[in-house]
């Protein structure tokens, strides 16, 4: 390949959860791509008695970036994960690679913002009550009071942050000390209606996750389905994606679209998007605690 | 309806040209809404003997209009379609129609502009043969050659009209000389990569159907799917919309998308996008040879 | 049209509920086609001084028959409803017409049967909750008791009605009085696992809705998605359908399908169905309480 | 994993055509699972310094077979594929592999059987010149003569091959005879409306790719959108699968569908139809010949 490489700041090994849906462990790995990658890894893990159950890697021909998922049971291995990840610090610096081991030990735990529309909370706690979600949810925040009775039927604790413009910075750092105080490794917004602070985003670096009520980027910004409407598609659409200083711009985990019609009123495509919102929103918050999305530049992988 | 109605200019009705699929008549009509419209048209139908197949009707809220297609069979008429169109004049005044009877004596032309990519043309000229689209097809033009044994295969008059900047003027003008020779109602750019000037669309006003190769208002102009690969979006689409003077803001007549994933590059864009391209294209181009689509402000009603 | 027509038992006229989304009246109606039926009917309205909200007709070729739901505003009438009716007779009388007022005076009540499985039950009742479904629940009846505490949660009645083989008949005549106690129009089998007996299904002609969880008729009876999984279709499905004596073999309301891989277990065949599931049955509901479902022999029309 | 693995004939091994895309090389493997085959395969192709370009694979759960695509680039290797693969069969006589190196080195040669409807032909063809479809299609055969301007157009040989009743064995005698004299490794039915006898189908083992016109296991046999409009279902279905001695009952490779109404005509689910079929058949096709398609007992892997 002799193209240049764009550079690339790699951020996301920090912000992925661990897993714990069963004994099985991933590995994930970001490095300049090289031959023989996929070899060493691989090997790595047989060597040390690691059985590999999926394996997947992307290389990225802009940045010439190789990103690789290796989702092993470490069950009959000759050392515990801990000495694991001491050991593949060699093979890391060697290749230069951005690695993290999420080692099945803790159920990561998320936060939930919401305001008053409370369908995409609904969905998330109903999916976690049914063991879709590999996740504890310790606390739900909302600057309404409409979500309260639902969080509790699903026993999350609920607090009422109110939100008004001369009380964001106070209100959110009261919200970043609930978040912490229930050690949240991700926050999802589901429908939360306030812009967040660069503060708060730096508090949570790609570990808030919100869902936008559009096929970005087409309608960014404030009632998206109004935009559609006026434009007259004949698709609206959900997306959700990770947060970033610049609004609706963050990197897209997952997005869908439903047909409308001339016959939908501005009323109807709400209700419709409702039910995209919720899927689209779910499926990014699942992948994301499967550790099969891999952030790079203002893109996303996500291994299936 | 209390709320005060948009103003709004209806241009759509001097556009459809006539149909002939079968003995059927169409009749098209806008106007302000109030009571009693449809018993007054059915009405007036049935008292000539005709037999209505199918009506549909719309209200647009906003704008307070009422835009209704009946389509019938007037085998059984008490007089011929040009005696009932002078009879409906009276009704027609009495409540401020615009209105259309597309008759089915002729078969609409359709003259189609292509650049080098042809498979929107191949997927047409198919679809024509095997009675899809009900219409003529009798000119091909092209800035390109590529087309031309296409064209040909399919009995198609090929003409090859180069354009460069400083020939645009003139290749406009025997491209128009062309479309009116062959006595063109209907101009279809299909992947045609040249912007047309106020002059040429002011000559075949609403008749103009382009393909646009995103999911609009998303990727407006040059490399489309470029734009998509850079934003990271998991969806790509295709947009068929009626030409107006700002580009790909024309009212939209068909929209699909399809999935992508990591793994696609540009190129793999552009093969996957060719499939939506052709089948919003057909779709939209058939659907206004059916007289299914009227146009009000910058949206259009697709009546199924 | 000349071919002969079928002979049809139209017995959809008795089943369908009242609704009240709002002020208007829907009226459906189905009887031998001929000429001037659009007409006679939307004449009819105009001349009491009813406004035409929307008209929707159908004809079907094979049985000759004529299907219409016309959707009117009686605010401004010259009679009340009631009046109507008794004035419609003639015009049904003289065109042979199976006819039905939906009066918007009361809402239809709905009565769910449901077994262990309650993301069916969750969803209708989230959207109940939200405004989405125009009806009463009044109660839940299940052979388990997982869905108590949800149903409680939004207010319904929860009974439970156990079954087994031997008290099977007893059963069953323990839920219909207790529908019929709590005045049921429509019963929802929301992933209800017990096969209801004719004498059932007699007490609520065409009122039964079900879910089956496969693409129909592809997959009846029992497990359908191990079934799936076994035969290696690359896409799931949902049915939703009116239920009848022969076991998923009633008119299909709805049905919806997703994409599968070699990748998916069976339990993520279940996972991913559940969201078909949901979405398939509750449009079912939706329409049918909307009043937009007319059944004619085994198939539907469901105007949108 | 300690279930009893269900025994299973593998038969694909034999039948997976050379690719030619590019450089690369495509290794195809299946064998019993154990730890370590990840590391071993990827260990061998780094040690010979291929570059693996993209790994793939799959464990199934029920038979306990362990399957794998790796895709690698030879160009800087130590020796010819042809050493390469002689080295191999050390390995795969370790593991009990069945497997197969496709070389690159040869284009794969596609006969297509027609009927009358040449709609999937006509898109075959298209897409072969426009480079997505990596094969030579030498020979076009049909019992009917409609297909044979089109197949002259696109450069392809054609070849009448009247069937009858009485003639069958003899035109399929003929038949194998053509696709064996133009060397061709897959047989496509692009809408082929003759069953092949069990003779036809061990001349070709899993070489044989049909199109069947409903979403099976819907549908099987004749006329399947005639049963469609009967049963009255919501959606139309095409399914693209090999060919095995029980009619429409081999493994699919793909499957998609289209909503359709109860406005819909049999003539227009047949036309709705052929752009589901065409895109069907042309992405199963591709996928076989790309060495994506990996075939265990009733059903397919589809590599991405």
């Amino acid at each position: 390949m002799v193209h240049s490489c764009l550079s690339l700041k790699l951020d996301w090994i920090v912000s992925l959860p661990e897993i714990s849906r069963s004994r099985s462990a991933v590995l994930l790995i970001s490095c300049p791509d090289r031959k023989g990658l996929v070899a060493v890894i691989s090997n790595f893990i047989f060597t040390h008695n690691g059985n590999i159950l999926h394996a997947d890697e992307h290389r990225d021909e802009e940045t010439c970036l190789f990103l690789m998922r290796v989702e092993f049971d470490p069950s009959g291995m000759d050392m515990t994960l801990d000495e694991l990840s001491d050991e593949f610090i060699k093979i890391a610096d060697r290749f230069e690679m951005q690695w993290r081991l999420a080692k099945g030990t803790r159920r990561p735990r998320m936060g939930i913002l919401v305001s008053q529309y409370d369908h995409c909370l609904a969905d998330l706690l109903y999916r976690h009550k049914a063991g879709e979600l590999d996740c504890d949810i310790p606390v739900v925040l909302s600057n309404h009071t409409a979500a309260e009775r639902l969080a509790g039927f699903y026993g999350a604790k609920f607090v009422q942050v109110p939100v008004t413009r001369e009380t964001k910075t106070a209100a959110e750092r009261q919200q970043i000390a609930l978040l912490r105080e229930h050690k949240c490794d991700l926050v999802v917004l589901a429908r939360y209606m306030q812009i967040l602070s660069p503060a708060f985003l730096a508090e949570f670096p790609n570990q808030i996750i919100n869902i936008h009520h559009s096929f970005l980027p087409a309608f960014v910004g404030a009632r998206p389905y109004h935009q559609a409407f006026e434009r007259g598609v004949k698709l609206i659409g959900a997306t959700s994606h990770y947060v970033t200083e610049v609004l609706d711009d963050g990197p897209i985990i997952e997005q869908a679209v439903v047909r409308i019609s001339h016959r939908d009123s501005v009323e109807n495509l709400v209700q419709k998007g409702r039910d995209l919102e919720k899927v689209v929103l779910s499926r990014a918050v699942g992948w994301h605690l499967d550790n099969r999305v891999l952030l790079y530049g203002k893109k996303t992988v996500v291994f299936d």
